[in-house]
């Protein structure tokens, strides 16, 4: 098996990740999360509802918080160039014999609803409303001062046959971790926008919603934003980090929401656009090794949340990843 | 006069701002500032030329330093992303009557050289020789970590023909300041690579070269250069700044090299990719306004370096900008 | 002339820089520029006057805004370390036939009014109330996130006077400028609690208040504190900054308050503690010269606040420092 | 039990934590962690020494390392004011029936060796040699850029008897950890420099060495310094952090060098010198709360560095603290 190839005329154009709808139980408790701890600008919010932006963010929001019973991912979205990508995108996944319906989602252009090769859902617009660019708006930032999402991770029970999906639809492969000796696509990262993420995926039961990434601008921002989680009882929801990241490169914190829902905050990394950059590979024991901070926890590796309506299936062989558990027990 | 419509269909697609081609008297004093206080990896160096890159590129080279008696910019340099693209330039520069010559570059694939609506001297490429990205070896970080080469700025004696050169090429105008109660276009910020710039024109004799960005990535590193700087013996060649910007939002510090070439240090800025994203209109008025840096003294809005080959013209118009000068008289 | 001995058993046990005392105008205004711009704690606050605190301090305030008609600076706030060294100033001061008086202030232990040998008015106390410490309650943290009061810097027409004063009460000259080849002595930074400045002579008409210096933690925040003030409406109360000290080493912005009293934002800076430490003379050619920021305009050079009921009197040779008006016109 | 009464009138003047002396085994090996990596500056290297100092220092060394065949902490320096305060303190010691010796040391003045109530051994002087203060030559600052020495941190088997030790000679309670609703001492932070540590005692075996700390300046060289440290094949020698303190409130990184021995790197805290400032104390179940970080591993709380011909004697009771092992046991 070897890697992919690239397609660089894709059937429709993928600009970028773009937005995740989240359901969550209690939008107050989620609110002191997102918008007091962490620092998301609220575009809109009701009693059903709340819609998010990152300070950079002109469009109207890359994080919706939906009330529900039960903590799930309804939507990963995705942005597509132009609304005539958007027929071309209905025209394709119909043809694939994939779901795709039209539906209309409050400050989006026309959206469509389909599932990937594994069932996880998404949705792609062209447009959403615009709302006011705050990134020099100092006296509107707080916490971690999130600019913008960046991109999702998911567990998929079958890594690389999401990797050939997406790949098929112009995803660049930027990076991925295979088996020293072997390769099985065992982690992979797959870009539209020029930098090395706009999904990734990880292997586990699944499809299941890993995280969703804010880029923030500054080190300091990594402790500031512990620091405050700290003082607002936030303490225990600060799962993994600040550490580096090996693949990616970038310096990041992982944190759970009330709800569980996990996002992570990292600091902007490389650009990659030009035809010659080929994937980058990793061994997965040195992608795996220590690179300063201690290992996950277990729960970084297996807890996710379910997508709204999708049973997650258990990959072929269970992983045995270096946990915090094993590191520490020598 | 309106704002010239955005093309999104491009003759062929330019990718992204990729190097600086510039002349310098004495290379050992060149590589003193760019390496020895920047902190740019050297790629290559012999008796006549230093090529140089940031330590996030993987590209062979985005500033090329060539030994020469008169100091000036020979060629600024995009890519387009497959050799197709390069054959459609061709053709696309033959048909419209402008210079469009192949020449082989060392370390770049075949390459064109062409020259745009004013003559300004430039150079297409779809690959560079690949060389190791350094973004994680901290051991190789110096001075202020210069990531890549993110734009540049030229001065022209007419931005509005320039604006639409680049936009039917498929460049798009993500701000541009006006006069106050007018169309006409006296600053544009135009990029293809989703962020706000990859070449930016400003009113002036030219077309000469104004200065080549380089993003670094924390603000702590402006400090950090400038006392270097002045430790080194190159207070003198900071020029403007720290500061803030109006238009592209972020903290900059302008430098002069050992030849005066300008280079800018500056903070990552914002996205922009999605299609309603519309021009950001500036009154001049506002966007001259002080942030809180005093004003830019008058060399940086008149001193540029030449174009190789190529005789400024003068605008039919002399500007007037707040200079600090004017500021500190009153 | 020589530099002062200096004398390490003083007459009573001065600890440090304590607090200053400024009347204001409009106690809105100046909330609005020491507290939703700069960050300070409110400790108390009534229809006369506002009791500051910086987040790492545990006593009741370090800045006294009085409501008054005129801008004034009232006092300038020393602590000595015990009651008893109370009693030792007073007798000290009625001894050298110096004004001093026992009055009570809010919040201060048993306060002593003197004036030093110029006629700069100061108080002394040994205690004052206690408030929390702040410093890592971080909900609380706003703006500059200013830590604590560090210096007061004064003009006066005799710096060796006030030199040879505040030595004979155990202050000791961290470092001093004198002019090339004289040992005159022009700038005195003189300190008692170890790092390099507890108050600092400049030469001028005086005595006169010319600053009041507060720490602030990261290099980060000189950036997000201008911009700030440049949304807030107070980019014109940035005065000077960010730049690099010579004297001293440490990062600064200077702002003037709404009354045009000044402060000093700048990190924190040296230790010195041990009896080896001789002072360090500056030549004045190499302290005034630029390290990379530009030189401070005019006002920065001559503009103070009166001290309450003191005329200020005329240095016997006026100065001709580097302003920034001076620079620019080459 | 009570806590001990403060003395302001202290047999000698304790100044401050002034150098610790460590065997170790390979110089070279030591090198590269001290100098190549955390930024040290090289006072004075010799086949069988090497004398360190950080680069806000003028004093000589801070820290020296001796080759010897087992590694071990040799002494624990501090600082007295005047020579005649060195005078005082052999006859306090002499007097006390403890163990006090003339010795010289190289660039010390006048050097005496004592042993405090536990049979620690320290060692006072009143001078070094100079050196040039680095702390604005930024082109040798490198990795953490150490600023000074802060404080050492002692286990000891009888914790109160040490804080009652060195109360006797000046040194001030700032803050402590007692089990919740007990006066038993813990945990104690004691000073003479007027922030909030010296010298700290923790409950072990002992006496001895746990780690000498040092001040870094900006929160951005705690990643950069352990990205640095993994570049350099030093990842397992960061044992815990970077994290933030409870008691002194800092951020802090702990690290091992090549012998075991431990040193902290932590950014600077606040200023307790007025005499109103009461220890502060600390519940120790609170206290030992996850601020956000993970708790310590065992190894933190038992391993430390044994004192040069000094047996470690068992507490009375053994510790049960929260180690990482314990928490993620569940």
């Amino acid at each position: 098996m070897s890697i992919p190839p690239p397609v660089y005329d894709p059937p429709f154009n993928v600009t970028r990740a773009s937005h995740a709808v989240l359901s969550v139980k209690d939008l107050g408790k989620s609110r002191a999360f997102y918008v007091d701890l962490i620092g998301f600008i609220v575009s809109h919010e009701d009693k059903d509802a709340i819609y998010l932006r990152g300070v950079a963010e002109a469009c109207h929001h890359s994080l919706v918080l939906r009330r529900g019973d039960a903590p799930q991912c309804e939507r990963v979205g995705m942005r597509v160039f132009t609304e005539e990508d958007l027929e071309k995108a209905k025209a394709w996944f119909d043809k694939a014999g994939l779901p795709a319906a039209w539906v209309e989602r409050p400050y989006q252009g026309r959206t469509l609803h389909v599932s990937d090769a594994l069932g996880a859902p998404l949705e792609f617009c062209a447009t959403m409303d615009l709302k006011p660019r705050l990134i020099v708006d100092f006296e509107h930032h707080h916490g971690a001062v999130p600019q913008r999402l960046d991109h999702f991770q998911l567990l998929v029970p079958d890594v690389r046959r999401e990797c050939e999906f997406y790949m098929r639809l112009g995803f660049r492969l930027s990076e991925y971790i295979s088996p020293d000796g072997s390769d099985e696509l065992l982690f992979v990262f797959l870009q539209r926008k020029g930098n090395p993420h706009d999904i990734v995926f990880a292997p586990g039961a699944g499809p299941r919603f890993h995280h969703v990434a804010f880029a923030i601008p500054e080190s300091y921002l990594f402790f500031y934003v512990c620091d405050l989680a700290s003082n607002m009882g936030f303490a225990e929801n600060i799962e993994f980090g600040p550490g580096r990241h090996g693949p990616g490169h970038a310096l990041f914190v992982y944190m759970r929401d009330p709800d569980g829902h996990r996002i992570e905050l990292f600091n902007t990394h490389y650009q990659v656009m030009d035809i010659e950059n080929e994937p980058v590979r990793w061994d997965a024991s040195y992608a795996m090794k220590r690179r300063w901070q201690l290992p996950a926890r277990r729960q970084w590796f297996v807890e996710a949340s379910p997508f709204a309506g999708v049973a997650p299936r258990d990959p072929p062989r269970k992983g045995d990843p270096m946990t915090l558990e094993r590191y520490v027990a020598g």
